[in-house]
């Protein structure tokens, strides 16, 4: 039996999904913090090249994908598609259940798929360096993977507790030729800032945001990038549920449902976009869940309002789900997804009650890794365990109701870096701080003087 | 340009090759370590089950792959075939270099094709458990996996300077239910005996699988199983070179040239021996080179003699090229090439001049790795290297002559559980202590009162 669904290279998608030009309201347009006003692209320029920035505004459906960028992707794309027959043989569920496994990639994965386009057009526009930031590593090292294919140097703010938890990841982002620093760090004034107020800060990616777009702002021959939230970035994610769609066709069976976890929208965009695509424009009602952790809930918990992308407030002001650019999620090991806010073009739909959204607690997820592990042999990321705490959920729901749906979902990447996390887990040492109430609610009004009047 | 070849399900092989049918000189026997006479497989009884035994002693060419363990074998299996095009580009040669990729398996590496069929074959003979030894890891991983699927359980002795420098594949074994100890240990009189010579003993696959020897053999309840060296682990290992034979030939180009890592010659012969069957029996002429570290050269520096396989002297004698059983190779990284034999099949193969053999030192292999990295973007293990250091001056041979030579490799690994050597390589620390002539003179010479009179 048939559990493994491959593309060849010509099948592999030659258009990005832009779903701006699909969606039913239109997102907000991102406000400049000063005079709340809707921003200009040219304020953008010191920090993304033309090309991009004409993607984050664009509504043209489908967007080429350059030829460059399409035979590096040729190294790992199309990425397998999984049937997960004995997850489902575990669970006696009679529920189907499908993996699209980004892993695969250079990087371990999803983040290349965005990476080697933002190096691409940022080699074009002829800047010399990037700087980024990274929570969990995935991403940075992506982009130094990215950069390092077009000659161009990577700059990596890393977010301190994922750096002292995984330090491999920073030796995988020297072998592609990236330098990397602990966020919060002396480099920037910024940083400097925090760890004077907390030298022992363990950092945030909004805080390890702010110190990239300092270095990048203040360096004329410096681009920023960013892995996730931006249109561009979700953007170039959609790849993945492009091919997922062609893999679905061929293993005879289209999703009930898909799920995906959440950090900032990119991993849950990147498979779900083109599923929604297909309610649009075909009439399907395929849901799309997003899964966030429960120590950083801004989807169930958090509220629409406008709020900065980083903690010190550089970015331009961008109306999304969000607890506060103050809020410091506790340091759970899926560094991925402790982001304070989400992308806006997954707060648009979420608020149109075009997708879903639940959390799960840490401790569940890894119970889930582990399952996913003792049959389908595969090491998720922690990040990734999220979907498949909420796959399972389903998968027994369906036990339970007796129907066969067909469930989806993101195996965003590995988690080979990621042992210590699931030693802590198994040595029953994982804590997940759950926020309180109050200190969300405070962190949320913080922003009601930001809004526009 | 295509550059993955994918085989469907249906394509998986479901026979085992067995060399032995084809061998132009068969084996000399194992010898009894006292009488000096060939053995009876009823001697090996109290540490493999009779299928297994059965299979070691084999002549039939084809031995049918249990449905049970092709079950298993599909959650990762036919593993893919790329065509290093990057690299290609990158070496500037008319060579076409293929390469097998085995790190998609649930251990990372080629290991899990013999661990499921030994546990499945241990599980029908009715033990609880399986003891082994593991170097780097990624057979000790493999075989917790194996066992876990078949509710065994699993006691592996690691090589003590893998456990440290690797600590997160003791964490993997764990997740698949496995216990570990660093070797030498004070759980066998032999591991007592070496650590009271040598209290900071970084250990050897010598002395680990001594110690696992001493356990099983203890146990009525237990077996004890080997990841190499035999030959119905060769035997398992054939499926990745049955794969490539059909993969190359949707490729549209057979080798000219088959590379493989070589520690005890499990990994050389999954993908060399089918080659061979060509050679043997459709006239081909495919070259074969194995690929050893120059700090524990027993193929291009050792003695074809009979030896015993561990350190304490528990196993039968082996007719095998050896640098004798007391050799202790230095600490290099690549923990599954520190042995100090050569498997029996490969070592008569290479007697009789139908494969070849060189060596490759610790830092050239770093290099040839970072090069793979940095243009294929995926990590290659410490072991594999050796065979991508090899493949890289085939290549530039042939650059140099102007031939277009079709050069395969087993990328029998990944390295993501080696970042700390990649580290060490980065820092300029790695240090390659090539063992003195003396040194393996003497230790040679201790075996001349081993060889039968």
């Amino acid at each position: 039996m048939e559990n493994k669904y491959y593309l060849s290279h010509e099948e592999m998608p030659r258009f990005y999904y832009n779903i701006m030009a699909d969606m039913p309201n239109k997102p907000l347009p991102p406000l400049h913090p000063g005079t709340r006003e809707p921003i200009t692209p040219d304020l953008l320029e010191p920090l993304f090249p033309k090309d991009l920035i004409l993607q984050e505004v664009s509504a043209e459906r489908f967007i080429e994908i350059p030829k460059e960028v399409r035979d590096i992707y040729a190294l790992w794309r199309p990425s397998p598609l999984f049937r997960a027959r004995a997850l489902e043989k575990h669970l006696d569920t009679p529920a189907r259940i499908f993996y699209k496994y980004e892993g695969v990639s250079p990087a371990g994965s999803h983040k290349p798929n965005t990476a080697v386009a933002q190096a691409f057009y940022n080699k074009i526009s002829g800047v010399k360096r990037i700087v980024t930031e990274t929570g969990a590593g995935q991403w940075g090292t992506a982009l130094a993977y990215g950069c390092q294919l077009f000659g161009l140097e990577c700059e990596v703010y890393m977010v301190r507790v994922s750096y002292d938890q995984k330090p491999y990841r920073k030796v995988m982002m020297n072998t592609f030729g990236g330098k990397v620093y602990p966020s919060p760090s002396d480099r920037t004034e910024f940083g400097k800032k925090v760890l004077g107020e907390d030298p022992g800060s363990s950092g945030s990616l909004g805080i390890a945001i702010s110190e990239a777009i300092e270095r990048a702002a203040s360096d004329p021959e410096a681009h920023y990038a960013l892995g996730s939230v931006l249109n561009h970035v979700l953007l170039h994610q959609t790849i993945i549920g492009q091919e997922a769609i062609l893999q679905m066709e061929k293993a005879g069976h289209m999703p009930d449902l898909v799920v995906a976890p959440f950090g900032g929208g990119s991993n849950f965009a990147g498979i779900a976009f083109p599923f929604l695509h297909l309610n649009f424009t075909k009439g399907q009602n395929i849901r799309c869940i997003a899964v966030e952790p429960t120590s950083c809930p801004k989807l169930t918990q958090g509220k629409f309002m406008y709020d900065f992308g980083d903690t010190a407030g550089m970015t331009p002001l961008l109306p999304m789900y969000t607890l506060g650019h103050d809020f410091m999620p506790s340091a759970i090991h899926a560094g991925g997804l402790r982001y304070h806010g989400a992308g806006v073009l997954v707060s648009q739909l979420l608020k149109d009650n075009l997708i879903e959204a639940v959390a799960q607690n840490q401790e569940r997820c890894f119970a889930a890794g582990l399952d996913f592990i003792k049959t389908e042999g595969i090491i998720p990321a922690p990040e990734a365990t999220h979907a498949i705490a909420t796959v399972i959920d389903e998968a027994i729901r369906c036990r339970e109701e007796g129907t066969a749906k067909n469930i989806l979902f993101n195996l965003c990447g590995h988690g080979y870096f990621d042992m210590g996390a699931y030693e802590d887990y198994m040595d029953g040492k994982l804590t997940d701080a759950v926020p309180e109430k109050q200190v969300m609610e405070d962190s949320i009004r913080s922003l009601e003087m930001l809004q526009p009047k």
